[in-house]
């Protein structure tokens, strides 16, 4: 049943398709990706997928709208191909982050994207910590959400004095996800209460919770310019923090990030693989955890039809909302 | 062209219905619902709506089933009647709440009757504070989200002296609505960050930010059985507050929450008319804000195709997410 | 392959969802249906369904909505649990008698039910003695429809004789059913001409063809207040039948029903198990065959792709319009 | 406003799109339809339809698979040149005969041309007189569903004496029918109760009721062959009748129809205009009653978006089920 | 595996469908289709077919509507009878002339009809030679394209000097298929600039290219009137040319065409069997290939799953854009 | 009713779209579009559209996908701040080149991208010289498909001595827009017919048709690279043209293409502003006619539903399969 299973990866991120492939123990399978001179780009399926069990992989990461419209016209081209089954694998799906009317006339971008890639083709998503959970409702077809949460769980858990540390929410909004890793680690919680005195000034944020005299882990789902990040860490600071440390499942590190993050005071950084990182992006206090394997076992579970939800049962890891 | 609107009523809350008529200055259309012995429901709409511009208000309180189902099908004998355009107005959309996978296997039930109110043949939804802001992209068409906040608001502006008061959240997931809250008050914040023992057992939640000697202003959403309220005056209480407050949109009241509300230390609720409080549940420290103005202004605002975010900028009534 | 069927059953009838798993030789699946506070139903399936071949047992019984809404919740939570085809099994699906526009501005419900069961997830239906054979056409799926008929008439075949028999229908719209029930029997045919004088008031019937001096076999798809029934006997006896039987799929038997059939003159009455009867509303002379074997026998050869239609024709029973 | 309606006329019934426009007081609107060398049917329309209110007269009569694939065309092309709103008028819906499986393996065809029409592009359907209610619920899309049966029933209403008329219906099938007619006459009713002894034979019917010495008027909802007439008229000779009469919509009259209807005992045969009826098929004793004004008026209706149930209240003619 | 695969006929071409099958080595499965008296077509399939993968093969050849309805109705039948996977095989798709808007207010019928039978029930189109290459693009379902080129290539090899030979188009619109098909043969190319003077009337046309003294191959996809070859037969003998030969896959030959065809000055006319030629329409000149190898052994790739593309690799035969 | 219009632009080419606002002689309506640090787009619409009548203008020029991604993120926020109509306006709809199956396992993007528009929310569609007119039918919603030729032809009809011009093809797939243009202007054809050696390499073409001693005009409908021009110019020197004039409506000049065009011995080139030149990229010989007036027209035309076939038909502009 294996030869019925192939795996494809998109431009965003082919390393980690090559990992979860050596996991599965099958080759990546062949697709040519180019661009012609007007700028579309064009798909060719390289091998046949008639009646196969097939799974793309593609983040979403820069360039996103080139990332996102090469997974489309390669479903499309998937589906036409008569391919049994596809499913987009998008460890880490950008546009999660437009998941609300927080402004008058804007588009819900999470829920469109969905929709988008059902009509180019996709029968089911793979994909990991979506910003926020309700991001799942978004999608009429089945989901799988995995979370990269006890790979960075178990890595802090070998490294900090737990009795004495706090996890930290980098706003309101980020306090669910926080509360959900402080029960992990079975340590307590603070969030950072920011507000907005006018239209584009944001004050100085206030800690809410205990933080003095602890060594923090500042927790979110991306990390992107860093800025939060930074000023975060500097309101720590001034609480009275011992040692900073930050847990992240997306390291998009764009614009400045690297830079910023350098120059913080930030002992120690944990991110995935769901975005990959350059070697000029990479320094000594980052660290990267792989996701290949959970990926794998999913894609696995999903093809044979095994509960993913029991898989991660017998494992440190735990899928949140997997079925 | 206002004769061109038409306002029906289900059987959930008819009493919203006809003052948000009041307000329009237009009477309330009429149908006759009823139920078959073999316990089918049936509706008949008893005016003529051909190319008219339908609103039909209905919250979906106890017996839930029952009021969704009979939306429905009023929705599809509006459709087949030759509305020109149906709003389903739902003031209290209860099933917001199964927004997430949270457990295998379940459905994220706020997705599936936004689909099947689509199918059912409703155009657009008028609704008021869902459960979470990501909620509205569950919606395949336009949905105007309005919120009481800041009726409720304006409510303890008046009460409370806010240079010594809290705001406090009952569980980390409700951070990002009180930071809200807080903002709009300009007072600080605190959250109650509860523990799961096990699959069954909750520990007592600990609160995180500072609340000793103030006044606190609890805010949710809603509140059904108002046990988790109980236990969050609890822990306040031990945390030495001066006096407590409570404030939520949707007073859903079932089971022991009036007896429960009535014996907790709370100097005043605060709620809404989303959902309809008979004379039997009412105390005299809960207060309710009438939403009906603020259902009225929106029909007519979409009724007419002017702007719905510009009308709350005028007002102190504010819109998150309306177009 | 058998390991691979599951049929789950949902609040209505699970006396006839077990029955059918022991003639089947399977164990009845596991789901947890409860209820929150604020009405909502929950669902959780409690056993992987990946790739499996998924039946869920739902009657339309009291309370029809929440039997709606559960069954939709279901298959929502099976789709989005990766099970490979669902069916919905309704043996009794009330609202076919909701099947056409007999009055301006309704809803043409047992359509729209129909749309409702596929959005939620539903890719078939399996389903029994429909009020109107061409509610079959309401459903974009495939469809299989079986009838109790012959299990009723076996049973009168052994018990009256049938030189002496008519078989009447309650008012002209049931010709067509007992038209099909008398030739079965093979004996002649009676109806009830009811007149309407004015909108609520109905003039006694008269009974168009020979009754008298013979048993008569009143035939119909469902008892529900047993009104009617109870005027065609009355009817019936001013015409001078000797004897009174009943022939009727689905037992509704809701309000008085059960104490104005015991009342009335009829020597005995048969029906299906399609609708669950508590054991207060059974009495001596209400007879119920079981429809299990034949519903055990349709999911298996649905689920192995054998022709539904064939098997009934090397049985007794037989089924209308089955592929 | 009436600028803005417009009505165009499929190749089967001219003669009463015509007759509707005259009513209405505006001209047919102009389309040519041609036919290929290789059998592909082409239409243009020929004036600019932009944001209109369109109409399409075609009733599905023989060539009936030419008559469907051209409104199906013309809807498109209507569509495409961007018709604000496209009413299929289909005054004989011929399929609507295909409303059940009474065989295995076999399409409800009457559901599947509903499906069709709306892919082709219709927005709504005003049709008349179909061969069960319920075939009313195959469509997607508003139906306004007229009948013929007032207009019949005035003329008979001329020309018999009721006091001694029974209604006649040619099988269990059209009892429901023939009831409503007996209903609307205030006169009795009676049905053939025609069995089936093989699959190709049918047994002589039997006579269901009383009719010795009355006048007899058969109902049915079309006549095509005429033979199940001829049989009816032969039985009800046997029977004892005075006087035969024929009431019925849709005079398709194919095949040997003509003769056989002249040469039965019938005294007069009233029926519609819903399909054409070629000069060398008529004949004195089939009378002719246009349902022109029915039509002119339901689309006037539609158009303005009135209510059209609410005209033919006010009027001998009656629809049953218009919204 | 090959019992799972049934192939049916509609009414167009059952000799294909035969010779297809024969080369599979099934038998053609069973369907009883015939004709109401109404008009109205009627199918049966008269085998089991769940979850069975079915072709039907029907040619969209004269009566053109009655063959697509057929088709359509049997697809539906098959759907509703729970075929697993169905396929419309259309050897002819004649509305693929019907691909562009070349006047205002016309339908892109090639589309309808491509959108008509996904609504009908196909899952899946295997098609040859379609009149322009993107009318693939107008199905939303998966297209596997044949062509007879190869076929239609290898017997001119065998009768040309091809050292001498000139492929012709009728008109620039042809160039690119001919192009395509001088590239094959490696010979020159020329065309035949066609003018309109005005709506009606074409000037005669001009040939662009060297065909003085050489063989010619006039190329098209069908032949219909034959009168478009008529006059290039004229032109090209005017030019010059020494003998003209005729390469065409569709053989339409309607009207007057074979009158033509025989009395034209050409030498040979190969054709391909997609439609049915019957023996009063042959004619000696007239050299007719088979497709059904090529048809058998795309529906064995598509039926296990095997690359059609690949199929055509290692033989004579090419598919243009096949899978 | 103009107040009811409202026209937006995308990134691509504002510049066209104020002066399609300045000929319709309403200002351009305000979106504002940004991209967040993670790549994701970003817009939000400045005005209230309900109940307009919105039209965006954007092109896919590069960076294609993401005006292609901004674009549908456009029409979703308006689609959901209740816009009536949406039609995008898509002066270089670049993935009409993707219109075909020409390899195996790829995606007709063209389709696609359709398909995309659709789900994304728009209503209808306004473009120009689509690579192949079937493309037109690659949509599901209406489509004005305008044409730039009659501009391009004017020009030419003022600098050249069309008695001795003739109208070249890149290949034998442009011959039949060369040929209508050749009809356009009354002068003869050729077409340059290229042979693929193998499938990297395309020997030299050879010219099919008159050229020598005339004035050319290459026509194509867009350049990128420029290559195929350059090529085919060489081509028609050795051939012995006077001089060579190129005419298309689409200037994408991508790579070294204005370098090539520069030093290519062409006498001019004229094309229109469907594609943005930024001023970098003008030269001397290079002639740019406005699309501007003649897509205001179509607008004002399509907003008050006017026939927009109509209108070109008053002015030498003529619109091919506008409705």
């Amino acid at each position: 049943m294996e030869n019925d299973l192939k795996v494809f990866s998109g431009g965003a991120n082919p390393g980690l398709a090559r990992e979860i492939c050596e996991h599965i123990g099958i080759p990546l399978s062949r697709l040519a990706a180019s661009r012609f001179s007007n700028d579309n780009l064009f798909v060719q399926i390289q091998e046949s997928v008639r009646e196969k069990d097939v799974f793309v992989v593609q983040s979403f990461t820069q360039p996103a709208s080139d990332h996102i419209m090469e997974l489309m016209i390669t479903l499309d081209a998937l589906r036409s191909a008569s391919a049994r089954r596809i499913t987009a694998v998008i460890p880490y799906y950008s546009y999660a982050r437009s998941d609300k009317k927080d402004a008058p006339r804007i588009s819900i971008a999470g829920r469109l994207i969905a929709d988008l890639l059902k009509t180019a083709g996709a029968n089911r998503v793979l994909t990991m910590d979506l910003h926020a959970d309700s991001v799942h409702g978004f999608f009429s077809m089945p989901v799988d959400h995995l979370t990269a949460m006890p790979l960075i769980c178990d890595y802090f858990r070998d490294t900090l004095d737990l009795s004495n540390t706090v996890v930290v929410a980098t706003d309101a909004g980020g306090a669910k996800r926080v509360g959900r890793f402080a029960q992990h680690l079975n340590v307590s919680m603070a969030i950072i209460d920011k507000r907005r005195i006018s239209d584009t000034a944001v004050r100085q944020g206030l800690v809410v919770g205990e933080v003095s005299g602890r060594d923090a882990v500042i927790f979110d789902d991306e990390i992107s310019t860093g800025s939060t990040l930074v000023s975060t860490v500097e309101t720590l600071e001034k609480a009275g923090v011992k040692r900073i440390f930050v847990g992240a499942t997306h390291p998009v590190l764009c614009g400045r990030a690297v830079q910023n993050l350098k120059e913080a005071s930030i002992t120690e950084i944990v991110v995935s693989n769901t975005v990959h990182i350059p070697e000029e992006k990479q320094f000594p206090n980052l660290k990267v955890v792989s996701t290949a394997k959970l990926f794998a076992r999913a894609i696995q579970r999903i093809h044979t039809g095994e509960s993913v939800s029991a898989l991660f049962r017998e494992e440190p890891a735990q899928s949140a909302g997997a079925n």
